[in-house]
Formats: structure tokens, sequence, C-alpha cells
């Protein structure tokens, strides 16, 4: 078992069957990935008015593909996430047309992080979260040929965006072309399940996986398995919202509406930076999708952020 | 503050602020309701072929109305989760026209549950749950007058089917009617967010509360607080199941599929107890809600529960 580096001067913004792979590899090694800045552009003097000018045709900045010798169509990929080490800063921000409340945050807002040993320093009010990183982006090339964009994910998973895809866990993607040609980034340091203003604490990072192929196991889209405590932060007790109504996206939006109050009056935040802190930090439940006709989804965040 | 009992032989069926409340009590006061199986009527012999003929209208049977004094519209009221006590038997199952996969699941299953102490034991496989009891509903009277029915959830809360409205918790309702009116019941042992086939562990429970009045406290909908550890089945990582599109129902749904697909081929389970379990066991995460076209909604289940 061997393991391979890929630096991250060489990126690609797209998924798509055509790219050549620049790493071959057998079933079981390890790749260490050096992901940069997620799209691939953000650096940490960047302001609110160069965030609001952000190219998104170069969004996001993947490291890879990885051609993993034998994968077949109808095979399983397998990836054992063994490490990720980030680089002392990170952004979060929202932008416009972009975000599940995109009608209310009409115009660009960066927030800068400082990432110090297992803490991302939030920079005001004390709040503190604890470090826990993932690749928002890992995937294979799709069947079908032809440029497919980064930013939504599909069957070949790519952008998921889960917030457990953690050190110790392991993913597992349907193969749709030979070697699979996976790729990763868009790296996180931490993010709420919902990642609702559209950014999570986007990192530069190492990331390190073990690759290898299941002839013995058939997932129709991704499935995981991650370690216990599923967040570190679960140490002090949430604070959560709901919002009833027959449709999921709506209360989805409202329970992120009422945080972002509760966040407001009760920590003197802005609203920019609540939205921010609930995406990074904030979790979207479905509590109840059968007592038709309304559904609710709650949102939560953990009090433990919270020094005071 | 005095405490008061509410016995389970008078229930109502409804919400409905016409009905005349049981007990009129001073804010700060302790109320312990003596709750019947959430439906007030199935029994510990009850078969499919019983559960197939249930009585819709019957459903649910809870306990109150609780007059609160001085409580007027516009108000909060504040209800501290104090304590939740089994009588050792729970039921969940499955019926026709109701639950997330109602279309695949057309007819009725019941499982039976024994409640050891702090034990669900499933009676199959060796799996056992936590015992992490909430009241299903929680309720304030309606605004409107009139009976409306107490299967949906509405902004005087009623049937949330919130997991995390755990004992150390505390609840904020919305008050639209002098003395609030509050009733509870639809006790269960356990539940995963979502419940996904329409039932938790259906359980007969003493439920004590203390309820008190926030005249400095405005809430749109429910908001809540939870202690840590959010579950205590949090111990041996998680199996989930991830699905992509651009409808969050849709998802839900098939991140189910594949979670009782899942269970299935690894366990053994029937598919009918296998998503029974889904619903006791499995929480729904929107894992991310912004990267249109496609959302994903992510099921995950403990791998604490399984012995083997």
């Amino acid at each position: 078992m061997k393991t391979h580096a890929l630096d991250g001067e060489t990126v690609h913004q797209e998924r798509n069957n055509a790219i050549a792979p620049r790493l071959e590899i057998e079933p079981g090694d390890t790749v260490v990935f050096d992901c940069p800045e997620p799209c691939g552009q953000v650096t940490p003097d960047w302001d609110d008015e160069k965030l609001a000018k952000i190219a998104f045709e170069s969004i996001h900045a993947l490291i890879g593909s990885v051609y993993v010798k034998g994968a077949k169509p109808g095979d399983t990929l397998q990836a054992e996430i063994l490490d990720y080490e980030h680089k002392g800063w990170a952004w979060s921000g929202h932008l416009q047309h972009f975000g599940l409340l995109a009608d209310d945050f009409d115009f660009a807002y960066i927030h800068h992080w400082k990432l110090e040993g297992e803490q991302c320093i939030f920079g005001l009010k004390d709040i503190v979260l604890p470090f826990e990183p993932f690749c928002g982006c890992m995937g294979v090339a799709p069947k079908e040929p032809g440029r497919v964009t980064t930013i939504a994910p599909g069957p070949y998973g790519g952008n998921m965006d889960i917030r457990d895809l953690r050190k110790g866990g392991t993913l597992w993607l349907p193969v749709f072309v030979d070697g699979a040609l996976f790729a990763c980034g868009d790296c996180h340091s931490g993010q709420g399940n919902g990642e609702l203003c559209g950014t999570g604490i986007e990192s530069p990072m190492t990331v390190t996986l073990r690759l290898s192929l299941r002839k013995d196991l058939s997932v129709q889209e991704a499935q995981f398995e991650t370690p216990s405590p599923l967040s570190k932060a679960d140490t002090a007790g949430y604070h959560a919202t709901t919002a009833h109504g027959p449709d999921l996206m709506e209360n989805a939006k409202n329970a992120a509406r009422y945080m972002i109050d509760w966040l407001v009056n009760r920590y003197g935040l802005t609203r920019s930076q609540a939205y921010v802190l609930c995406s990074v930090a904030a979790d979207l439940k479905i509590s109840e999708i059968v007592d038709a006709p309304n559904f609710i989804v709650s949102a939560y965040i953990p009090l433990s952020i919270f020094k005071k």
C-alpha cells in the first residue's frame, strides 16, 4: 500500500469524465490531497466588496482526479477518511443570489476566522467552535460525458457538504466510469447540517484518504459511516427554533429566521454575523415529516460555543 | 408553588379553545399528567388486524387543559420538563395511508416493545434503544374557535413530535387565549428526528411539567432548550444514507428507503420491522439546502443499538 501526494497547484473546476487523471493508484493506496481555499481565489485580505465580485465560474477548486485501478462501473468506491489538517485561516460569508435566505440577505458579507489547534475562533463575543473538518466535495466522475458544475451534488457525490464526513469515517460512492476518477476539495473546518448561508468555515486544508474498491457492495447514492460523538460541541445543551407548515423548504427558512432573531437579540450580533454563525454551527433537522399537512423543521445551535 | 395531578381517565381528542379546563394553576406550579396510550385505544394484545381498524377520530388522547392564571394572548408559556415515567410497555407500527412511505407500505403492522428501566427492548436481533422519552403533543389552545384535529401541529404547538423535548429541557409556546389552556399527551419512549413511519415508541407515561409565564419573551412558534448529550445512543458511530434532488420531501423518502434496504440486508429484519426501527431510531437531517438545484437529506442510525 503506497502513499501518494497531489499538490494544490493544479485544480479543476468541474466534474467531467474526460479530464485526464493526475494520479493512478492501486486500490488500498493512500492519497494526500493539498486542497486550496475552496473557491480557489479568496484570501485573508478579502473584504465584502471583493466577495461581491467572486468568480462563480472558478468554484470549486478540486484536487484530482485519481484513477483507481480495476474500478468498473457498478463497483463501489470506498474512501476512508484518515486526516484533515488546517492552515490557520478560514472564511465564511454570504453572497448575493445564493443561500437559503438569499431574498433576506441580498448583498455580500465576509467573515474571517482564525484556526488555532482544535479551535475555530470567530473573533466576536468570545465565540469559539470546535475544529470539525470535512471535505464539502468528494466525488467520482459522472456517467454522462461533458462538463457538470461542481455546485450541485449528484449521484456521483460531489458538493454534498455533509458535515459528518469526518476523520475516522468512511464514505461509499457508486462508480460510473473506469477508474472511478475521484476528486475532492471545498474543505470546511466546521459547518452545521444545512450550510444554510451557503458557506461553512471555508479553509485550505490537507486531506488524507485511503481509497479502495468494494466489489461486494452496491450503493445507489452516497452512504457513509461516521464516528461518535457526532459533535464535540454537544456539551452544554442546545437552543432550538421550530417552524411548521406543509413545505419543508419554507419551514427551514422560517426556523433559520427565528434562530437569526434569537442570536441577534441574545448576543448582539449583526444579522449577517448571525446568519453566518447559523450556517457554520446550527443544524437543520426534520423533527417530523408525517403529521400532514404540517411538518416541522428545527434549527439547533449548541450553547457550548458561547463562552459567556 | 403547588403540585397538581391530572388523572388519565378524562381525555380530549381535539384542540379547541372552548373545552373547559380541568385545572386552574398559578404560574410556576407543577402538574403531573397521567397520559394514557397515545391513541387512547391500543393495548398489548393488539395485532396487525386490530391496528388496521384503529379509530383515527380518537387520536390523540390528550390530558388537560390547564388554565394558567394571568396568561394573556401575546405572552409566552414556559414548560419546564421535569420528569417522564414509563409503564413497562409500548408499541410502534405503520398504518395504511399514513407515514412518509405510505405508498410503499400500504398495510398495517404492529410491533410491541418491553420497557425495562432505561431500556426499550425491541425483542428481535438483540436490538435495544435507550429510553429517551418525550411528549409528542404539547400545546396551548388555538386562537380560532372550533375543533382542530390533533394530528397536525400548528402555531400553538400540538403534535410536534420533537424527540428532544426531553427531561431537563424547556419549551416556550405562544399564548393565544386567556389562561393558555395547555394540554399534552402522545408520549414516546424514543423516536428519531422525522418519526418517519408515523409512530415512535408509543407509551402510556406519567409526565411532570412546571408551567409558568414569560411576559418578557415573545416567540412566533415553539422554541426550546434541550440538554446535552442529544442522544444516549451516540456512542458507537452512525451509518448514514443520503439522497439528493430538488425536493426535500422526495429526498427524505429516498434516504429512508436506502436505510430500510441497509437494515434488511445487514440485520435480516423484515421491511416492516426495518421501517419501524427507522422511525424510532433514525434521524432525518438536512445535510445541505443551498447547492441548488440539488439538496441532500440524510438518514442516520446509531450503531450502538445493535448488540452484535
